[in-house]
């Protein structure tokens, strides 16, 4: 995060000295090409960015603004939603625009289900493979699952399952935000993330660390039920259809099936990740 | 299914003494709002009605063909994917007609991840509770789960463990196609669908046939890790943020929790049910 000064100059499309008063309506060039007739309040939404995570869903923003570590900038909600994050807006303390729902839309698109509710903040730090605390001795690697409606679930069952973080690599890792985080419900408050170069580097550095890396490959020799597991453990996850890569799997101390005894051999990848966390977590409890 | 006659005097806008030629382009008087440059085959696209199931996708549409219950009609593929599926259209016998992607993105809409395959083809027929066959002993019973995606979803995982049936109210089941049929990726073909007016009627005649009907309910008294099993068994589900409405809670045997140690304590409803399901299938098997 490059912070040039105050956190509000930032902002890019306000200019260098200009005042950086919330009752100022700033003017975002690409409002003009919104649907006629969204109004917002008093402060215009921020031009997408990097250095901007645009959060979105009730569960989502409000796990966001009890998180510590999350910068919250605005938050813009309709009357309705502010009501009901009235407790958490007032012990978060941030600024809060009344909008209409129709502005909401119009900024994030008919499709994005925003229940009302909108935060601008900014993105979580991503720790370092060697920054991962070592508490409930579970994590998950994904390798190469861009889809952020499969990332955003596969946060969310982490969350539930208490996993120690979620490695991702950077280069195909979908946005931390948007619909990733409302599919995530909150979960991307919980789950450390920590983006990789290369997840073959991370792999040997948590075998070093003492991971047993447990590759799912449905051309595992043994299911996961049956295969034996220690704590730590990596559960490494590849994507639908494609699997984990070669070097992925070499970097894996054991590969284990997910065995299916239906007509239809392969789960969704959130679901193959729920089984898997299920299962892990029955057998570590053993 | 009303059937009137021959097989294709159901297309309903093709007049009554209108011969059935295939060759015949059928102008369907919605195609004037598609895209302009959407380009058909030599038969126009059915329009939408209760009696047609329109099914896209890949896995979906190859399940479909495979499945001896499903009455084909007319599978719309690009001339790629009609290569892709060569052996199933052979098998199946169903007429084919080759068109560009953007025709279907026009009859499906953009948000449709149709893989340039569509076929139209029959609803299956629902069964009756006194229908379901015990073979794995595990049936899914869904109060009031809406959403497509995720019945889709419970589907793809139902299939993958082998279920017997899932139990669904005829009143709120979303349409047995489109994206539902997507997600389930093929599942829809392989576990029989009971749509029931009363769940509370229907969990009362599982009950007089033996099941152990489990309501999972985040306030039962007892994890489902910890509960005590036995075949055959019906796990009912609510949906998100509802859970099970009172009747049909009072209709099950026993409640119980799926407990969570991480910091969010909910699991979307598809990730829910396959973690039931995992967990089930190993207790049953102890």
């Amino acid at each position: 995060m490059r912070k040039q000064g105050g956190r509000r100059t930032e902002t890019p499309f306000r200019a260098r000295n200009e005042k950086p008063a919330r009752q100022n309506a700033v003017k975002d060039p690409r409002k003009d090409t919104h649907k006629p007739g969204a109004r917002t309040d008093s402060r215009a939404f921020r031009r997408p960015s990097p250095e901007l995570a645009g959060l979105y869903g009730y569960h989502a923003v409000r796990e966001a603004l009890g998180n510590p570590n999350r910068e919250s900038l605005d938050l813009f909600t309709t009357a309705a939603a502010a009501e009901k994050l009235a407790a958490e807006i007032a012990a978060s303390g941030v600024p809060l625009h009344i909008v209409d729902g129709e502005a909401l839309s119009a900024r994030l698109g008919a499709e994005a289900v925003h229940q009302g509710v909108f935060l601008e903040a900014r993105p979580l730090p991503a720790l370092d493979v060697s920054e991962i605390e070592n508490r409930s001795g579970l994590v998950l690697a994904l390798d190469q699952i861009t889809d952020p409606h499969n990332v955003g679930a596969i946060l969310r069952t982490a969350a539930a399952f208490a996993a120690d973080a979620v490695i991702v690599t950077e280069r195909n890792a979908p946005e931390f935000s948007g619909v990733l985080a409302k599919t995530a419900s909150g979960g991307l408050e919980h789950v450390p993330l920590v983006e990789v170069v290369n997840l073959a580097r991370a792999l040997d550095r948590l075998g070093d660390a003492g991971y047993l890396r447990v590759g799912l490959d449905s051309e595992g020799p043994e299911s996961l039920e049956h295969t034996t597991l220690s704590r730590p453990v990596a559960l490494v996850l590849g994507a639908e259809g494609k699997g984990l890569r070669r070097l992925t799997r070499e970097k894996c101390d054991v590969l284990a099936r997910l065995d299916m005894p239906g007509a239809i051999k392969s789960l969704n990848v959130s679901n193959a990740c729920a089984v898997a966390l299920a299962l892990t977590r029955a057998k570590l409890a053993e």
